[in-house]
C-alpha cells in the first residue's frame, strides 16, 4: 500500500489497482457508487452488450450538471517496458504512476472527492448533480455514452451542464480546457475504369490517370476557414489502392479520405462539396460516407464561465478554451443541447508505458470541480 | 498416330507430342537437328542456366538469313478444360489442334521443311542459312536469344537477315508481318512524405496529396507522335499504394508505371521527362528504372521486300507491317544491326485452351519460308 496524502490519491489508487481495460469495467463503478450513495446519489446500472454503464444521479430538479467519464484504460503493452507494474499504482517523486493515472481514473477520483465536499458544505444545493460513466470510451464506443444518452433522452431527462474528465491540460493543471471538437467523417471512393494489357491502353480506361486530377483538386479545396473556435476544416487521404500485375492496367481504383471539420461545414455540405468534384471530372465512382462524429461546440456561457472562474479561483490561472484534437465521448452528449467541456490532468502521458500525473495535480482537480459545483449549484 | 498429309504437319506433331513447357525443351531441338544436319548444317547446343539453345547453320559466308523461333510452350491450364489433350496432337475439321501449334512449333516446322526443298533445289545457294532456337521465350527471356546473341557477337558471328516465326498473321496467313516492336520501360517510384495523424496535418505531409498533381501531369503529358512505323508513346500507371490506418496519413506512396514506347523518344528521354516532371513538383522521391526492351524497327530494305514478295508469290496478298503488340525475342536481335522480321500464322488462339492453327496454313507458311530463302539466297 502507498501513502497516499488525500482521499483523491486514495481513490485514486484503488480504481487505478482494478484492471479495467476496454470494455471490463472490473468494479470500478461499484466503487465509485459506494462514495456516492452515502450522499443521496441514486445509481443505475445501465449495460449494453460488453458494457458497464453507471448513471448516478442526486436530486430530481434541474439544472442537472453531469460529470462524464469512463472506467476503462488501453492496454498496457509488454508490463516490462514499465518501470513499475501499470495495476500497482505508485506516487514516486510526486507522482501516481499507474495505467489510468491520467486517462482518466485520477478525473473519476477527483469526481467523487469533490462531490463529498460539496455535499457536505451545500446539503441543500440547488439543481441536480450526476454522473455518466462508462466503460468503453477507449473501444468501439457503441455501447456506453451513446446508449446512456439514448436512455436519457427516452424518458426525457435532460443534461445542461457536462463536464467530461478527459485530459485536457497541456503544461499545468487548467491551462487549457475544451469546449468543442471537429467532427469527422470518413469517404470511401472506388474510381472504376476497364482492365487491359499496357500494350493496348486504347481497350483500357486508367481510373488512376482519371481519378488523378480529381485528387488534386479534392487536395487543394479550400473547405472553409474554421472559425473563432474552430481551426480550417482539413481533408486527408488515408488510403489508396490500385493495380497488381507489372504489366496490367488497373479496372479499379480505391481512395478513402478523411475530414476533420469545423462547424463552418456540416457533414452534408462536404459530402456534396465531394461529390460536385468528382462529377466535375466525369468518373465512374461508388462512393460511401461514414459520420465518425459531428463537431460540437460549446460557446461562453455558464458552464464555461464557472470552468474559467473555478480554475482562476483554485490556481490563478487563465485558462485556453480549444478545440483541437481527435473526437471524444462529447460528441455523442453536446447533440442533446448540452453545454460540454473536458477539463481533466496534463496529456502528455496517455496511452504511453509509465503513464502518470502530478499527484498534486489531482486534489487540485478536485478543488476545481468542487469550485465548478459551487460556481453552478451552490 | 493422326493422318498428316504432309511433312510440315507431321513434323509439327511430332514437335507437340515433346511436352516443352518453359523453359524445358523436352528434345525438340535435337529433334529439328536430326533433320537439318543431313542438309549440312552444323548445329551447337547452347545451354545457359535452365535452357537449351541451339544454332545450327549451313554455310560460312555472308549474307546470314537466320529463322528464330523457340520450342517452349506455355502451361496448359487444366487440361479437362481441352476438348483434347493438349499434347497429343489432333488434325481436326482442317485444324491442327495441341499446345505450341500455332506458338509456335508449326513455324519450327516450317523452317525445316522450307530448308529442305530449298536446299534440295539450290544445292549450291550463296550465304548462309542459319536456325536461332531457344527454350525460354515464354519464360524470364534470360538465358535464351539473349545469351546465344551475345555469344555470337562474341566471336565476330553476324545475323544479316532475321525471320522470326511469331504467329504475326490476323485472319488469313501472311496478312501482317512485324517489322518492329516498341520498347518497355518500366518505373518504380515512392514519394515520401511525413506519416501522422489525420487529425494533426500540421505534424504530416501527405505523399498522395503532394503527388496526385504529378501523377495528372504523367497522365496527360504529350510524349510523341509516333512515326510512320510505330504508334505514339504511351504511358500507363499500372499500380498504386499508400496507407493503412483509416486515421493515418500515409508515410510514403508508392507508383509503379509502364511505358510502351516507340523510336521517337528512347528510355533515356523518357527518363528524363518524368525526372523533369517530377522534380517540377517537388517531390522528395526514389525512383527505380527497368528498361524490358528497346523499340526496334526493320525500315523497308531487304528483308521486309522479300517477305512480302514472298507472301504475295504464294498467297497473292498483299501485307500489312506493323509494330504492335508486346515485345518479342527480336528485342535482343535487332540491336546487333541484323534486319529482323516476324511472320508466322495467325495469332487468335495462341496461349489459350485448344490452341489451333489452320493445317492448309502451316504448308502454305513453309512455302512462304521457302520463296524468302529463295529471295535471298538462291
Amino acid at each position: 500500500m502507498q501513502t497516499t496524502d488525500s482521499p483523491t490519491l486514495e481513490l485514486a489508487v484503488d480504481l487505478i489497482r482494478r484492471q479495467s481495460v476496454t470494455p471490463d469495467d472490473a468494479g470500478c463503478q461499484e466503487l465509485m457508487m459506494s462514495r456516492l450513495a452515502p450522499l443521496g446519489f441514486t445509481g443505475e446500472n445501465l449495460r449494453f452488450g460488453d458494457t458497464d454503464n453507471l448513471w448516478a444521479r442526486k436530486g430530481s430538479e434541474g439544472p442537472v450538471l453531469a460529470f462524464a467519464g469512463h472506467t476503462d484504460v488501453v492496454p498496457t503493452g509488454p508490463e516490462k517496458n514499465w518501470s513499475h507494474p501499470p495495476f500497482d499504482p505508485v506516487i514516486r517523486d510526486g507522482y501516481l504512476l499507474g495505467r489510468g493515472a491520467a486517462d482518466m481514473k485520477g478525473s473519476l477520483a477527483a469526481f467523487v472527492t469533490a462531490c463529498e465536499r460539496f455535499v457536505a458544505s451545500y446539503p441543500d444545493h440547488r439543481g441536480s448533480i450526476a454522473l455518466l460513466i462508462t466503460s468503453d470510451e477507449e473501444g468501439p464506443a457503441q455501447h456506453g455514452t451513446v446508449k446512456v444518452v439514448e436512455t436519457l433522452e427516452a424518458r426525457n431527462e435532460k443534461i445542461d451542464w457536462c463536464l467530461i474528465g478527459e485530459p485536457s491540460s497541456t503544461r499545468e493543471v487548467g491551462d487549457v480546457i475544451k469546449n468543442g471538437r471537429r467532427g469527422s467523417l470518413h469517404g470511401y471512393l472506388t474510381v472504376h475504369g476497364v482492365q487491359g494489357h499496357v500494350a493496348y491502353p486504347h481497350l483500357a480506361e486508367n481510373p488512376v490517370h482519371l481519378v488523378a486530377p480529381a485528387l488534386d483538386a479534392l487536395a487543394k479545396e479550400f473547405w472553409d476557414n474554421g472559425n473563432d473556435f474552430f481551426p480550417p476544416t482539413t481533408f486527408q487521404i488515408t488510403k489508396l489502392e490500385a493495380g497488381t500485375g507489372s504489366n496490367i492496367i488497373p479496372g479499379e481504383c480505391l481512395v478513402h479520405f478523411n475530414f476533420r471539420y469545423c462547424t463552418e461545414n456540416t457533414a452534408e455540405s462536404l459530402e456534396e462539396r465531394v461529390v460536385a468534384i468528382l462529377d466535375r471530372h466525369n468518373l465512374k465512382y461508388d462512393l460511401q460516407w461514414h459520420l465518425s462524429g459531428r463537431p460540437f461546440l460549446t460557446d461562453k456561457g455558464a458552464l464555461v464561465s464557472a470552468s474559467q472562474s473555478a480554475i482562476r479561483t483554485v490556481t490563478g490561472r487563465e485558462t485556453e478554451l480549444s478545440t483541437s484534437g481527435g473526437t471524444s465521448d462529447g460528441r455523442f452528449i453536446a447533440p442533446t443541447g448540452a453545454q460540454v467541456v473536458e477539463l481533466g490532468p496534463i496529456n502528455a502521458t496517455i496511452h504511453k508505458v509509465d503513464e502518470c500525473v502530478k499527484a498534486e495535480d489531482l486534489n487540485t482537480l478536485s478543488e476545481i470541480y468542487e469550485q465548478i459545483l459551487i460556481e453552478l449549484l451552490a
